[in-house]
């Protein structure tokens, strides 16, 4: 019998772009199958969530153009579960207004906020971890984050310092960093008390709340004006004129980096981003030359590092090409040196001024 | 007005392998716009014998198979000038078959007979070149063919040579040489009198029909025998029973290195067999980086020398690759170093043992 307390919102309004050709403003990297394994990130992130939180209770925070592609891959959620942002405002405005209509239904909810594209290798200990987190939250007021070991100095992540002299697992949080530059992440390592940011976070409905409430007053204002109209016909409309009203300001900076309640548990799960090709490509069985390869049907000599993807069944011949991104969609085909992935969003924007928006 | 005379007989039964995966068994190499031009080389084939020739006495042999590609490509075209091959026997058989026909219609025909899938950039001196065989076909009992001048030792073709004295445009051909290796190739050019076969041949029906029952009696009398039924409803049944019994022989073989009376006219235009890919990427323009584009909506970085081809408007990004073919179909994505072009044959075989005979 899952905890009818429990409830999680899962942020799946991103676009996740340095993955074009197959993620786009109109199909996004979470609607995709990108680990070929039959389900879509959203799809097996939402399940992950299910193993826990009663099914009906976890909302999707998303953009209005997704709306159609929630219904479709999950069947199972109905209209009071998707939450749509009529502006894009970063994740403090809607974290916070989707706070405030879970409250008003459940004024006991405990609830994990989570990025609906990243890969989670056990599902058990990501349970786990999040059932000592919500325990936690129910009889304190904390906000809670689950922090990955780093395994090498990433510059692309945020950080988290929690207290070095923290014996329990749950440990306090000094201070979040942002992206450091690689000296100062290599630092962070050394030091032994810092962990990856993974966006995960974990609270009661009352201490989200209060922290906002005395961290961001206004924008506390602003969305508690709503209230009675949540969960009502009336709430759209309230919602349409004033959330483009909020700041644009994410959860990180509004409320984690101010309070003095934040606690981290370090991660028991193996986790990746799934932020580029490469790191796609990590997580990905290979062939004997080192070749990932999702849903192709692949002819390779002399090819070895390569990361290739194409719709299914489609034959893909490669002769003497090693460690590129091949990836062919219906209309775009991309062949890019896999240690130029952070280029993509460059070349996304490239194709985009030079053959329009539509291939974006 | 064009003369009632003219014929010409378009091969188009061939497959055209080295340009999978573009070309296949069941949409072969002509009937593709190769070049990018809006017209498959079957049509300019078509359009440029047609300066010259009545359009209803350009008849098409082909395959069974491609039946309905050649109504569809050429839709001026009746049944009465499609001729079918019930059976794959090289060109000896199905040419006599067709002057048989031809003769029967018209006692007086000239015809010429060509290949569908070359390219030829000067159709005016095409023509010029035509006609003057056919004149000269018209008032001498003569086999005639347009060679090519060599511009490299090239060991992919036959050779025609051609008597040294001759001073005419016309010129008595000493003899055919299969391909030769690339000692003998470079002799050939020193020589000075060596010309590439390319497969053009005219003759008058009557010419043609008399070589074929001087040469190959029993192949003749083969055909002779269907006389009668040439050109009425009977025509099928016989023809059906009959050409599968037919020796397997090329014209140059049956016919063409046999007789006396062989002549050779220097082509005076620009030709191109369209062979492989190398040999297209020859022909297109180039960009500035010497990649030659055909439907693609190209994106090039770090890339040169390579051959593009996509369906129409598809968006391809490269970075970092040179002299490579990069073909994009619906079912098949082809990345190849340009320089192993000739081992295309194989990866189809490859591919067909692999994935099954529908790729090719």
């Amino acid at each position: 019998m899952k905890n009818k307390n429990y409830y999680a919102i899962l942020m799946a309004g991103g676009v996740g772009s340095r993955f074009w050709p197959v993620s786009t403003q109109d199909f996004p990297k979470q609607f995709h199958d990108m680990l070929g394994t039959g389900e879509t990130l959203i799809q097996k992130t939402f399940n992950r969530l299910a193993n826990l939180i009663p099914e009906e209770n976890i909302f999707i925070l998303t953009n209005e153009r997704y709306n159609d592609l929630v219904f479709e891959q999950l069947p199972s959620v109905t209209k009071r579960q998707v939450v749509l942002e009529p502006a894009m405002r970063n994740t403090a405005p809607c974290i916070l207004y989707a706070a405030l209509k879970i409250q008003k239904e459940n004024e006991d909810a405990v609830m994990i906020v989570a990025p609906s594209d990243h890969w989670i290798e056990d599902e058990q200990s990501f349970s786990d971890n999040v059932q000592v987190a919500f325990d936690f939250c129910e009889s304190n007021d904390a906000l809670m984050t689950l922090g990955i070991k780093p395994t090498f100095p990433n510059t692309g992540y945020g950080y988290i310092e929690y207290d070095k002299e923290a014996q329990d697992n749950i440990k306090p949080v000094n201070q979040f960093r942002e992206k450091p530059d690689y000296e100062t992440a290599k630092l962070f390592i050394d030091q032994g008390n810092f962990l990856w940011n993974a966006g995960i976070f974990m609270w009661s409905a009352k201490s989200v709340i209060s922290a906002f409430k005395n961290n961001q007053p206004e924008l506390f204002q602003l969305f508690e004006n709503g209230i009675s109209s949540y969960n009502t016909e009336a709430e759209d409309v309230f919602i349409l004129e004033n959330y483009p009203k909020a700041e644009n300001i994410s959860v990180d900076y509004a409320i984690m980096e101010k309070s003095k309640n934040v606690y981290v548990i370090p991660a028991t799960f193996d986790w990746n981003d799934l932020g580029t090709w490469g790191s796609l490509y990590d997580k990905l069985d290979k062939d004997s030359s080192e070749n990932a390869v999702v849903n192709s049907k692949t002819l390779l000599e002399d090819a070895s590092g390569n990361m290739i993807r194409s719709k299914k069944g489609k034959v893909v011949v490669v002769d003497g090409l090693n460690d590129y991104i091949i990836v062919d969609k219906d209309e775009v085909l991309l062949i890019f040196p896999k240690q130029k992935e952070q280029d993509i969003k460059k070349v996304l924007q490239n194709v985009k001024d030079t053959f329009g928006e539509s291939y974006g």
